[in-house]
């Protein structure tokens, strides 16, 4: 295995970040990949989702070519964590910046392709963007990917759609996540998707325990339909 | 007890809110007011924190008079938890922005005077500016705060500063909040201790429970101590 790939992306000359995506997205649908843009909060588990997502994806004899590109301000700790459980990944570095536009998607799902000439088999059906652990700026930003995914763990409360709207809004899929210590928390469930759904009626959610693997079946069953669905 | 203040701030006009912050702390120094900037991930327990806070005070027969400004992106849940609790508070609308300026936080502080002026006392030793839960854009603008305090929760795990290096880098406290649950979560105080250090060798770092108490005696005495300091 070589070392991380890690890009440096440069602040977007695009005025019109939406147009951009639309094109961005136009791009994956020509080229057949599914592109998921995963935010949370800081420490929600989205690469403990991603690993618990590798096995069941293994578990079932990996019915999807997959990648993954890890956003980050600093470090490459995230990345490095999922090539080790065998996962093609890079790792974006956003030099300070709270979220990625689709400018700067394009110039990492770029340095993939680099890195997947490196694969037997170079073509990805799904390309899951790990965005800076932010619930505010993320959301602002069209990445161009075809869904947005958020998590919210169990210990950050069931209130979090009240103080965070644009998040829940634009997200296709809520993932609840850490449910194997809710019996430790004030959560409430019912609330949760009462609030959430009061911002975004349509916006499908999963219960899940990343740790346990609680849950995985179902969000694998839902990412598997929706690739299938965009890369026939 | 009237409904809470609402203030929706607007966009600051000064360039420079590096000069700006400064002119805001000369101002707070001559009124005799320690601002204190307390900022997190979301859902890291800034405001029960508070709560708590409130609760240990009392106990000490209340030896600040203190008051708070929640900035939200929406909702008025936090200020009106606070207010529920004794304590002044007043709620800042960033209409959308994922951060304060010095410029917001002085339309904060000019609206929690006129809230203050129903107190019998309008004078507050100690304000605290609940931030946006954010770790990323919060720690690139000085608000104009004496100091800055940050949040870790146990269940965001401990290697948060190798992601959020800024927030790190500009926190006096750290503040380590949900130890009670601990035991159930792989979570390495040495690491932590190691990589928050590596960040800012001067950081000073409390351990507690927002929930059952424990560790906020110190958290009152830091505070407390930093308050007299700066006001006498």
């Amino acid at each position: 295995m070589e070392g991380i790939r890690i890009i440096e992306v440069k602040e977007s000359i695009f005025e019109d970040n939406n147009r951009d995506a639309e094109n961005l997205r136009c791009q994956l649908k020509e080229e057949k990949t599914f592109l998921l843009n995963l935010m949370s909060s800081p420490g929600s588990g989205k690469t403990s989702t991603l690993l618990a997502l590798a096995e069941e994806l293994k578990r079932r004899g990996n019915p999807l070519r997959w990648a993954v590109m890890e956003a980050d301000i600093d470090s490459t700790v995230d990345a490095q964590t999922i090539e080790n459980a065998g996962i093609p990944s890079i790792q974006i570095h956003t030099g300070g910046m709270c979220h990625l536009d689709a400018d700067m998607t394009r110039q990492g799902l770029t340095e993939l392709k680099k890195r997947m000439s490196a694969e037997e088999d170079p073509q990805t059906d799904l390309v899951i963007l790990e965005n800076v652990g932010n619930l505010v700026c993320p959301a602002e930003f069209d990445t161009g990917a075809v869904k947005n995914m958020t998590i919210l763990s169990v210990p950050e409360g069931h209130d979090k759609p009240l103080k965070y709207p644009l998040m829940y809004e634009t997200c296709h899929l809520l993932v609840v996540n850490k449910i194997d210590v809710e019996p430790y928390f004030d959560f409430d469930r019912e609330k949760l998707v009462e609030f959430a759904r009061k911002r975004n009626p349509d916006i499908e959610i999963i219960f899940i325990s990343a740790k346990t693997g609680e849950g995985i079946d179902k969000l694998v069953d839902w990412l598997t339909a929706q690739t299938e669905d965009w890369i026939r």
